[in-house]
């Protein structure tokens, strides 16, 4: 039904890829959102089509249990539902419409521009989220919002699971009568195919989740084409936590199991994993954190994504474990078989942490230190330390947050988000969320790869001056035929500008 | 009165200089939006105070006359005024409010976002634009309006005039009660001084206006960073125009009155100075190159912006009309004196341009060079073999666009700003303006570096997730105290979420 080469085999030719794919934005680029919306829909219909093929397909591949992943699938589904949802609203294009003025010296031309998508957008799949990351995932579902094609690398440790939702979406190609080769989807080993795409002339955008060695190469990659482009990579962060005494004092007991829950939920393969806790030393602290170590006690041994990843979580954890004054305060009263993770708990001083670079690598896996600060300067100096992160927490009463306003005003310098009595992992799909933050957790601070605005990763404002009104696009045009909002001099309205004064 | 050091004078301890950013940074951030909109207004009024005194020594600097001067400095003044209504209004900052659902499985926590200052920017004084692209110009305007403190890099070829802005700056400082280090200005030989500011680890983001191979390194600068940070280039950029028979045959007189202008406006020293005009073949376009030959004729050479550019543009342009096929057409009657820039105006068949690189390249001058095509393929082609471009226009009647919708559609992949019968010289200072486009007119297309959007270069989303009212920035609170349009549960509105069902 489909040709062989899109059905999940091995392309090696990228340049036709890359070719089909240009051709297919070039046709897409130009349809109404409307038309855009109902295709994510359809995409969704689809996955939810084969959701038990699917769980059963990516249990097998991942090790993930079907819990998660069908709640993973829900939460894709709804993540297309709600591009759709946004792109119809319209708002996002961020139109903006500067009336001509004949009378002034010089006289204004008309002025109007709104965003308009990059190209053909490079997805790599994510081995850690086989659907909410991955063929179908934020950076398909935004950069196909935003009107560009996408070519996927499937993940090679869930291909099966790609290579089934890549099916879907090209069912949905077919329903919604898009371009054939709208979303294409190229597996391969290592990283030449991935390579390939991300230097070819036509790839406008790369998104990418994964290891910090990943995504700096696709920065490289860039850096030698013959002309930049965007490369949004999310990468490493360790989600540091506060813990503030009268938080600690009221209810240590419920911090302990809220976060023993956080720090192994899904074996700590979770780029939100919070991997250090900081909290002033105290005879409250010592209780968390045997009230903590108890409840990691109970945690069972799971097996990980793969191999690779249990091997890597191991050797970290091991080397983090080798540094001097690192104390082990905790971990599973079960050991692991293989391939599974072993869920670990140790302890640090502040002065150690600080005089210690390697203390502050990220280690992906059930594993958090923590980190005992003589005093809040201490504690600050720890914050300082830290490089950008995705996510920063902070566990407070009210008279904690108006004791200690200065280390929240540091960690708002932190991370692109901030979070106050919650867990860093669970990362909303919604207009206000951030997945993002300064470097090292992303490669650009200024975007965000889960929620609404992730679509501004993959357009560019075009600028239209004196247009005729008949050639403009509808978002652009006089009579605002999509009802959108509109900045008009300088006004947030949908009136057409010719009705203001 | 101010240390000497920032009086204008080298400074050579950068550390110190970004220390003191930060520090000013770490203040001005938090400051109310109105407080930061009316220092951009004490900028702008003591900038008119010493206006003549600019202008004088910006003209001894920079031999750009005094018409063109005060009308760069009123630019200079509008853009401050115009930065400070935008943030007055708000919605800008793109607040997003999710508000929390208790009922939900699992419960949605609180979730909301906005966009917040990066860090200390560094601003790279061009050599072409004085006042609008240097010391007060657009990137410190914008950068200071996002609530980012600022180090100026003055550029070398006007240092007086640098530094007197400079003082201006110093006295709005003064009068609105700013952190002393706010805006510093640093000026020095070579590219010695930049490169460290734009490798200090302080350093938040640079912008630039100015050549590809100063650009080029930036971003270079920034890749070997520890931790990477937005570098926003105005590069390179040769504005195609192309004219259609119909508008040629209506007007051929007035377009060339009208082209010989904007080739030479300013000794055609304009990032958007149209460097290649492309047209068919025909007796229209004979008569047409024949008009707009006589039109350069009467130009009369004027001094350049410094020795360097003159000798940088007589060595482009000499090299171009040597290559193979490039046949002069027009020149100004006048040979240039010392310093002068010698109009000029070349042709060359499409088959010859599209076969030699070299003829795609940048000249910075008054120099442009008319591409003739056999047919509508040959155009396309043309146009196709073109780079990133800031602007390109369209001179046609209604008949031609009606005729040429591949052509149009064609140009709109091309750059930042599409202009119907127009020029691209003269950028508007409006919320609708693009001075950006694909690369290497810029190193990020999705970004202008005029108009109010360029704000969004130097600010990045930060998310609160289940904060306290009380503790939410003003803009984010239940009460919406700023009154600024907001995204509430994916709709606009300036309402209370509190008090919407």
């Amino acid at each position: 039904m489909f040709p062989e080469t899109k059905k999940g085999k091995e392309i090696t030719d990228i340049d036709l890829v890359m070719q089909q794919s240009q051709q297919a934005f070039e046709h897409y680029k130009n349809l109404a959102a409307y038309k855009r919306a109902a295709f994510l829909v359809s995409i969704a219909d689809e996955i939810e089509k084969i959701r038990e093929q699917l769980v059963e397909t990516a249990n097998k591949e991942t090790n993930l249990p079907a819990a998660r992943l069908n709640g993973e699938i829900t939460r894709t589904i709804n993540q297309l539902k709600l591009f759709a949802q946004f792109i119809s609203e319209g708002s996002w294009i961020e139109a903006a419409i500067d009336t001509a003025d004949a009378q002034r010296t010089p006289p204004r031309p008309d002025i109007r521009k709104m965003l308009v998508p990059s190209g053909p957008v490079i997805v790599f799949g994510a081995s850690n989220f086989p659907f909410a990351f991955s063929t179908a995932g934020g950076d398909t579902a935004s950069a196909l919002a935003a009107g560009c094609s996408v070519v996927v690398k499937g993940h090679s440790a869930h291909a099966e699971t790609s290579s089934l939702v890549f099916d879907a979406i090209q069912h949905a190609i077919k329903n919604c009568d898009m371009p054939t080769h709208l979303v294409q989807h190229v597996l391969g080993s290592g990283n030449i195919a991935g390579k390939a795409l991300a230097k070819h002339p036509n790839a406008a955008g790369v998104g990418f989740t994964g290891s910090f060695a990943g995504g700096k190469a696709l920065c490289d990659y860039s850096n030698e084409r013959e002309n930049l482009i965007p490369v949004f990579a999310e990468m490493s962060s360790i989600n540091p936590v506060v813990f503030f005494e009268n938080a600690l004092h009221k209810k240590s007991e419920s911090l302990a199991q809220m976060y023993a829950a956080s720090i192994t939920l899904g074996m700590g393969q979770f780029c939100t994993n919070p991997g250090i806790l900081i909290a002033l030393k105290s005879e409250t602290l010592n209780l968390f954190m045997q009230q903590l170590s108890a409840e990691i006690n109970k945690v069972i041994p799971q097996k990980m994504l793969h191999e690779g990843i249990c091997h890597n979580y191991n050797e970290a954890m091991t080397e983090m474990l080798q540094q001097n004054g690192v104390e082990v305060i905790g971990h599973s009263a079960q050991m692991p078989a293989a391939m599974e993770a072993y869920p670990m708990l140790a302890k640090v001083t502040a002065k150690t942490f600080l005089s210690n670079q390697k203390l502050k690598e990220e280690v992906f896996g059930p594993f958090s230190l923590m980190v005992v600060c003589d005093d809040a300067d201490e504690m600050k100096n720890v914050l300082q330390s830290l490089k950008g992160q995705l996510t920063t927490t902070i566990m407070a009463t009210d008279e904690d947050l108006n004791n200690h306003k200065d280390v929240i005003e540091l960690q708002k310098t932190l991370a692109g988000r901030i979070i106050i009595n919650g867990v860093p992992t669970g990362v909303e799909v919604c207009a206000a969320m951030v997945h993002g933050g300064p470097f090292p957790a992303t490669t650009d601070s200024r975007f965000t790869s889960v929620g609404a605005s992730s679509i501004k990763r993959w357009v560019r404002p075009l600028c239209y001056q004196g247009f005729p009104d008949e050639l403009l696009p509808d978002e652009l045009k006089n009579s605002n035929p999509l009802n959108i909002w509109r900045m008009v001099n300088s006004e947030w309205t949908k009136e057409n500008p010719l009705d203001r004064h």
